[in-house]
C-alpha cells in the first residue's frame, strides 16, 4: 500500500481514500499498525474540525437527530462526518450507525461521511481507532465531526475526552423524574437537548428541559464555560425545530471557548491523555504476542496447578519480558 | 530485612510477623516489591483458608456483622482473619475497618487478626495487596479470611475473584423494592443475607429476604451450586441470631463445591485470572520508572504541542522502551 499517496489522497478529501484510511487504522494486524502510524505521521496537521460528541441511549431518537441536524449542517455548505462509539456492537450488532438506511439522507450527501462503530469488544481499542478515524476526518476537510456513543460502561467518558462539545441527548420524561441520567453524565455535557419536542410529548418536553436547566444550575461552575452554559434546550429533530438554536449555542460556546484559550487546552490536554492510554494499550499488546502469549500461558498452568503463586510468577515474567 | 526469618514465623502463625508481613506487600517500593516476591515464594503452598468476600453498602451493619460472626467462629475454636478492600480509603478514610475500634471484641483476640484496607486509589494496587495478604493468613495457619467491601466501583468484582465463598449483606427494605441491588452483584452472590431481623425491623426482614429469594430463584442456574443455592437468609448481627445457620449454609455449599471438584477448578481459575492481572500491573508499572517517566512526559509536551500526533509518538516510545 502506497501511505505517501492514500495520506494524499485522504487530505484531498477523497471519501473512498477517508475510508480505506479508516479501514487501515482500525485492522488490529502489526503490520497494518505501523502502516497507520506513517499515513497519521504524513497527514497535515494543521485542519481542524469542531468534534461534537453525541451521548444518548436507544429511543431518544439519537439517528433521527443525526440526519436532521446533518442535513442542516450540509445545507450551510459544511461537510459532516458522523463516526460512534460503541464496545458493545460486535456483541449486539447494536450500533445505530450499523443501520445507515436509518440516516437515509444524510448517507447520501456527498458532503457527508458516515462511518459504524469498529467491531470490537474492548473499549480501549475502539476508543483509540475513533480517535485516530476523527483524525483522517480532519485531514479529509470535514468541518464538523459528530462521534456518538450509546453510553455503554464508560463509552460517554471515552467520547467526551475526544470531543470539543459533548452533547448529551434525552427523551422527554415522565413527571419530574431525571430518568435517572448518572451525575458524572450530566457534568460531562455542555448541552442538554431534550428531543421529541413534538405533538403529544411537547408539553412533557418543555418541563423536562426546565428540570434539567435547573439541575445543571445546581452543579458547580466549570471554568471552561461562559454565562449561562452548560444548558438545556428542546429541540424536535423529526419537526426539525430547535436544530438551528442549538447550532448557534454551539457556535457561541466553540467561539467563546477559542477566544478564551479553552479551545486549544482542552485538545492539549485530550492528546496527553490519549497519548498515555496508547503507550499502556501499545505495551499491553505485546503480552498477545505469539512468543509472550505462549510463555504467558506455560506459566499460567504451573500457577493454576498451584505450583507457583500468581505474583511471583508475574514478577518472573516480567523480567524476562526484558526492556 | 531477614525474609527466611519472617517467612517462618508467619508459618509458625505469629501476628506480628504477619501484620509485618503484609506491609512489605503492601508497599510499592521496589526493593520491598522484589522482597515481597521472595517471601511469597517462601511460604509454604499447603495451607489454605476459606476465603469469605462480604460486601454491603454503608449502613447494613457490616461491622456488627463481623464482630458477632467473627466472635461466633472464635468460640467455635477457628482462627479468623479480616482484610478490606476499599479502593476509596485513601480519598474518603471511610473504610469500615480503618475504625477497628468497631470491632471491639474481635480485634482483642488472639485468634483473630484485623487489617484495613491498604489505602490507594488505584483498585488494580489494592486488589494485588489484598490478595497477597489472604495468602499471608493463609500461610499464617489462620482458618477463614473475611474479605470484606463497600462495594465502590468494580471492588465486588475484585472480592469474589479472590473469594471461595462470597456473602451479600443487605439491610431490610420498605415495601417490595429490591434495594437497587446490581443484577451483575446478585449473580455473584452465593449466600444473600438480610441483617438487622431483630426489633421492628423483623417483618421487614423476613418480607425482604422472600423477594431476594423469589429474585435468586429467577437467575440462571450455575454450575458450581447444589440445588438451593444460591440462598437468602435472615440474620441479626446484633441479637447475634441466624448466625449458625447461615455458617451452617456456608459449610454445607463448601463441602459440597470440594466433594464436586469445583473448590480446586475455581482456585485455579482464579489464581490464573490473578496472574494475568498483575502481569500486566507490573508491565504498566514500568511506565514509572524514572527514565520511562521522564522520556514519557518529554513526548507527551510534544504532544500536547501539536508537534506529534498521539498514536504515532506512542508507537515511538513503545519502541524505544525496547523488550
Amino acid at each position: 500500500m502506497d501511505i505517501e499517496d492514500l495520506a494524499q489522497r485522504v487530505s484531498a478529501g477523497e471519501r473512498r481514500a477517508l475510508a480505506r484510511a479508516i479501514t487501515l487504522v482500525e485492522s488490529g494486524r502489526a503490520d497494518h499498525r505501523a502502516q497507520a502510524a506513517d499515513l497519521l505521521a504524513a497527514l497535515p496537521q494543521d485542519k481542524q474540525a469542531l468534534r461534537i460528541g453525541l451521548s444518548g441511549t436507544p429511543g431518544v431518537g439519537k439517528s433521527t437527530f443525526i440526519e436532521s441536524f446533518g442535513m442542516m449542517l450540509i445545507r450551510k455548505g459544511l461537510r459532516v462526518a458522523v463516526l460512534a462509539v460503541d464496545p458493545s456492537s460486535s456483541r449486539s450488532g447494536g450500533s445505530i450507525l450499523g443501520d445507515k438506511t436509518r440516516m437515509d439522507l444524510l448517507s447520501r450527501e456527498k458532503n457527508a461521511f458516515i462511518r459504524p462503530s469498529p467491531s470490537q469488544t474492548h473499549l480501549g481499542g475502539v476508543a483509540r481507532r475513533t480517535r485516530e478515524a476523527v483524525r483522517l476526518c480532519e485531514a479529509a476537510g470535514f468541518d464538523v465531526v459528530l462521534i456518538e456513543t450509546v453510553g455503554v460502561g464508560q463509552s460517554e467518558t471515552v467520547v467526551a475526552e475526544m470531543s470539543d462539545l459533548f452533547l448529551l441527548l434525552l427523551a422527554p420524561a415522565g413527571g419530574d423524574e431525571l430518568q435517572g441520567v448518572k451525575r458524572g453524565i450530566m457534568e460531562m455535557a455542555d448541552i442538554i437537548l431534550i428531543n421529541k419536542a413534538d405533538g403529544d410529548l411537547k408539553p412533557a418536553a418543555t418541563r423536562t428541559c426546565a428540570d434539567y436547566a435547573g439541575a445543571l444550575r445546581l452543579l458547580r461552575k466549570r471554568p471552561q464555560d461562559p454565562e449561562g452554559y452548560p444548558c438545556a434546550m428542546t429541540v424536535s429533530a423529526l419537526e426539525e425545530s430547535g436544530l438551528e438554536t442549538a447550532w448557534e449555542a454551539m457556535e457561541k460556546l466553540t467561539a467563546w471557548r477559542r477566544e478564551h484559550d479553552f479551545w486549544d487546552r482542552t485538545r492539549a490536554t485530550q492528546a496527553r491523555y490519549w497519548f498515555t492510554e496508547d503507550v499502556k494499550q501499545r505495551l499491553l499488546a505485546r503480552l498477545q504476542e505469539p512468543e509472550a502469549k505462549a510463555a504467558l500461558e506455560a506459566l499460567s498452568d504451573e500457577v493454576a496447578a498451584g505450583e507457583a503463586d500468581p505474583s511471583v510468577a508475574a514478577q518472573a515474567f516480567v523480567d524476562r519480558l526484558g526492556g
